[in-house]
């Protein structure tokens, strides 16, 4: 056994009721393909755009003039602090997965600015200093303290966990310590209107054996639902303290709290070993993809107060999807796939990465998406923060949030079991397990359904590999050898293939999926998507950009033939990097006579005319918006054609 | 000819560029039917409950306090003044349709306390006044004092020209020459963010023939669109300045604002001459109705900023169609016809009154929709401004407006030109034009489609009798007899059906109008409908309500095959008061297997089978959400079925 390698964004401690254990970032070094690249420009780009934004726009010297060292107002969003946290986590992590470079001055310097802001007795936040010294904890509903402490309290786990810097941690102890002595020890009673900290807490109790923290955490989470959050005129539903975690069946109120809730919730159960905490999160996890999610793994349907709809309600035009709501997501489904082993959490996952997350970001890296839509009509008037990607926000949440995933994202990729080692996203990388095992995955994916699994190292005493059987990829249509020897395709009941054996070095393993395009259907109670049909490839979610049609053929007019053919090939000059493999459907071009008068009539569309047919390009999902501000479908209207 | 009769809501001046010429609420006399039905409800439970709460709530108290007659601090919305002003509105219009009664009093009480809390210079805003009196239009980019001014001066004028009652008119006037003062004569170039005094401004200068008053409606107007309202964080489209009215072709951003605006724009152009702004205001209406109208008139397809979506979206079930949007509307659409004198204004008005308006208050009139959507969902978590009607609202726009048009419904059913009389709306009534000719109209309309219009008093010389065509009653199936004598149904260019001879007093004109049920489709580039049909019969929308179904069918799995068979029949026992006329409709109903993972898949739902067909009935929509919290909907899922 090699020694003890430093952990990632996620630690279960020994007794955690987990059946999966995760790698560290280090562990599982990406060396290439669309997530290597998506490391790429958030090393080269987001990071540096985020730094420089942090400095630039007053956020850190609302820290700087705390901690005395400058003069000045407060600025920005009250709880901005937890950008300066958000992309230090980055920062870390962006170390962790390509090794030292000059970021650390970065650290030193936020670190110092933080560890000089703090009060003596553990205080941190620069806004309530500046704005409101009297008032600290007075206005929870909405101040968003300890959200921002939830914040720090995970870029400080992750600075010393990726750079061995303790400096923050000490700041994030003497917050936590703080964070306990008022609200554990203390007499409050009430609750932060945005939940974070749950999450935060249980991670710091992980890293440092201090058990007051997840005795914090799980107080927090107990709370929750019984109106401690105070009073706000959005509801309590916007607050997620509408029904306590034990009982609710279902997600309502602001998506990114709601999801950000569940992990904490999630973490508390698996430490305390809850059985019916754990079973309860499952519960509305299972409700909220039946009903909740859009296909891009997008969450929250309503842009009013971010929030998630009723059940089946999952407009395509105007639902929010917030990038934050992504993140968060994910680290609900990762935390369940670790708990459980299943890979149905592992898919929504991959799902929500390879689009939503994918497509926050542009292609260069520097512009961001808050919403992240499935259509957009012509000549749209978005909602203040919909529209195309930004070079930043004033609530500058989502940007930094999605660095701090990317810079981990080998820690999503792999985990081991007592007598495992699990593949769940399908990432060209060496993996090193730390107990001996190390693992090069060779793969186009997703262009590509190959996987090539090479065992670099291994013990002599036989061990499983697990590969992850996504539920696109039919078992029927996906090819496994071991060796060189054809193996069966029967995923075992947690959806994932099987390969027990005695290793030797140099043994391959090679996974074949099938990633040919298919057609997919809402389901009927989905009002919104009623009649349209979107096309898939693998994990990817593609769409339609008015930009790649044929000349003349209007977006709004092209609809799909069920069943009608797809073909895919590498397609260069798209005015995007490099070759992208694209999608081409044959459409059917609907007549669209001028219009008059109400939009409603005895035969009005009961069968549109078909005027013309011709062949429609789709695109990644991940790439929309990165040309021109045109119109963009996810779902096609299907073609009242008969096939 | 006899005296001049008192005049209504819109009294355009002799030389108004208009076609037609609106009567007075108390020549059309509303003797029954459901128009009389929903006058008697606003004048017996809603008034007096709208009296009442401006008294409970404060609202009246913060003018007491301005005028110096009570102590204490301002409570409620900032421009709650408006409520008061809205309220004796509607007890005026109340008067005028039904005579004098106690509601005096009220008059006496409100009028007074506004009369003393008017400066000496004509200014008057009581939240201004007792929060921040050295702030006069320092923000009116929200204060909406200029907005508070219109609904005052709306009924002022409405008092005057009601029960002869002047004194609100002098506090008015003085109110008007003050902004006359500041915005036109003096330095002041800013707008109120909330458009509404345009309009007020214009039927003030009809109602005194004071020219500057036109003078600084029409320059509000001419300003809009070029940034004067001032800077939100909602943006420009949120305050509708993004574009000038004389080249905007769509209408963006806050429904309310917008719709009143375009009653301004209407009144500046017929006052003025001005053909320019007209057929830019008529090019608006047209795409509005084309894009952004849904089936039951409501306007504004998005909760977020209560405001207009993009083309063509219009979601059944997130709609706003706020009531306030639909009275606005009406206020629009009544001064097109006036202008123009065609029928489709008509048709519009029609429309969103036996729909929005009519469903905005409960059958009892104590309670009150402020979003009226076409769709509700089984446990349904509203928006805060949604679901169920409530007896009152903190910001309480929405009751007294629709009371102020009920009262005044007469108003809006019947015109004069110079050889003619236009009957618009098809309600039992009995009309005295001022000019010689009374008609008593005879209907049961909408239930039954028959209207019976006799001429009790005729000067000798030959009038054209013009009867709106619904654009929904195909001539072929619409029956005219004239004395007895079946005449031709060939509509006029405007849209009516013309009876031009010497009439003689008893003289019959019967108009027959096809109410027969039909079902009706959406265009198939409403996304959101896509797939649906709804039910339709004479000017009124149905709906399906959970409650009215067959026991153990869930309403979200019914289906309508195209061209299903649909009866009617009058139905008691429905827990509604009187019988009501109900759709009863063949239906399929689809199998609704567990939901597990995903609501998408290769086949999904391409075609959910069908396990029964039963007997859907539909109710009309304005009746929906009096008996149940129940899931509702307008539009049905069209069945997989063939016909």
């Amino acid at each position: 056994m090699s020694e003890p390698t430093p952990a990632g964004p996620v630690a279960p401690s020994a007794a955690a009721a987990v059946r999966l254990r995760p790698l560290g970032v280090g562990q599982v070094r990406i060396t290439g393909g669309l997530a290597g690249e998506w490391q790429r420009r958030t090393r080269e780009v987001t990071v540096p755009t985020a730094v420089a934004l942090v400095e630039s726009t007053g956020t850190l010297r609302n820290l700087e003039i705390a901690a005395g060292e400058a003069e000045g107002e407060f600025q920005g969003m009250h709880f901005a602090d937890s950008d300066v946290a958000k992309v230090l986590e980055a920062v870390a992590w962006q170390l962790a997965a390509h090794g030292p470079d000059d970021l650390h001055r970065t650290i030193d310097h936020l670190t110092g600015v933080l560890e000089r802001a703090q009060r003596p007795d553990g205080y941190l936040n620069s806004w309530i200093q500046l704005t409101a010294p009297d008032g600290r904890y007075a206005g929870l509903v909405s101040s968003h303290e300890l959200y921002c402490y939830g914040h720090l309290i995970q870029a400080a786990v992750a600075l010393d966990r990726a750079t061995g810097d303790a400096r923050l941690l000490a700041v994030a102890r003497r917050v936590a310590d703080h964070v306990v002595a008022e609200f554990l020890r203390g007499g409050r009673r009430d609750l932060d209107g945005h939940p974070e900290i749950e999450t935060a807490l249980v991670e710091l109790y992980r890293h440092t054996a201090e058990r007051s923290y997840l005795d914090q955490a799980s107080e927090f989470v107990e709370r929750r639902g019984h109106g401690h959050a105070g009073q706000s005129d959005r509801g309590s539903v916007y607050l997620v303290d509408h029904e306590p975690v034990r009982t609710a069946t279902t997600l309502n109120g602001h998506a990114v709290r709601a999801l950000y809730l569940e992990a904490g919730v999630v973490d508390v159960a698996v430490e305390t070993g809850d059985e019916e905490l754990l079973t309860a999160s499952i519960r509305r996890w299972e409700d909220t993809v039946a009903h909740k999610t859009a296909l891009t793994g997008g969450h929250g349907s309503r842009h009013l107060f971010e929030a998630f709809g009723d059940r089946d309600e999952l407009p395509p035009d105007q639902s929010y999807n917030e990038t934050c709501a992504a993140v968060a997501s994910i680290h609900w489904s990762w935390r369940l796939l670790l708990a459980t082993g299943e890979s149905r959490f592992a898919d929504l996952v991959e799902r929500t990465l390879y689009n939503t997350v994918a497509a926050s970001t542009s292609v260069d890296g520097d512009r961001f998406f808050y919403v992240n839509p499935l259509q957009r009509r012509p000549d749209s008037t978005p909602p203040p923060k919909g529209g195309r990607r930004r070079p930043w926000f004033r609530c500058a949440c989502c940007p930094p949030n999605g660095a701090r995933l990317i810079g981990s994202l080998g820690h999503y990729a792999a985990t081991t079991s007592g007598d495992g080692v699990q593949l769940h996203l399908f990432v060209p990388a060496v993996i090193d397990t730390g107990d001996g095992v190390r693992l090069t995955v060779a793969t186009e994916y997703p262009d590509d359904g190959r996987i090539r699994v090479t065992v670099d190292r291994t013990p002599a005493e036989p061990w499983r590999l697990e590969l992850r059987l996504p539920a696109w990829s039919a078992p029927g249509r996906t090819a496994l050898t071991v060796a060189g020897t054809p193996a069966g395709v029967g995923p075992d009941e947690r959806g994932y293939l099987i390969v027990d054996r005695a290793w030797r070095p140099g043994d391959v393993v090679e996974l074949d999926l099938d990633v040919a395009p298919r057609l997919t259907y809402p389901h009927h109670r989905l009002d919104a998507l009623r009649g349209t049909v979107a096309v898939e490839r693998g994990p990817l979610v593609y769409c339609f950009e008015q930009v790649d049609q044929p000349a003349g053929v209007t977006l709004d007019d092209l609809a799909l033939t069920a069943g009608a053919t797809l073909t895919t090939h590498r397609e260069s000059g798209l005015g995007l990097p490099g070759p992208v493999m694209v999608v081409d459907a044959a459409a059917d071009v609907l007549a669209a006579p001028p219009r008059t008068g109400l939009p409603y009539g005895a035969t009005h569309a009961a069968a549109p005319a078909v005027r013309a047919r011709v062949t429609a390009r789709a695109v990644p999902y991940h790439l929309w918006d990165n040309r021109d501000d045109g119109a963009m479908r996810v779902w096609l209207p299907r073609s009242p054609r008969r096939p």
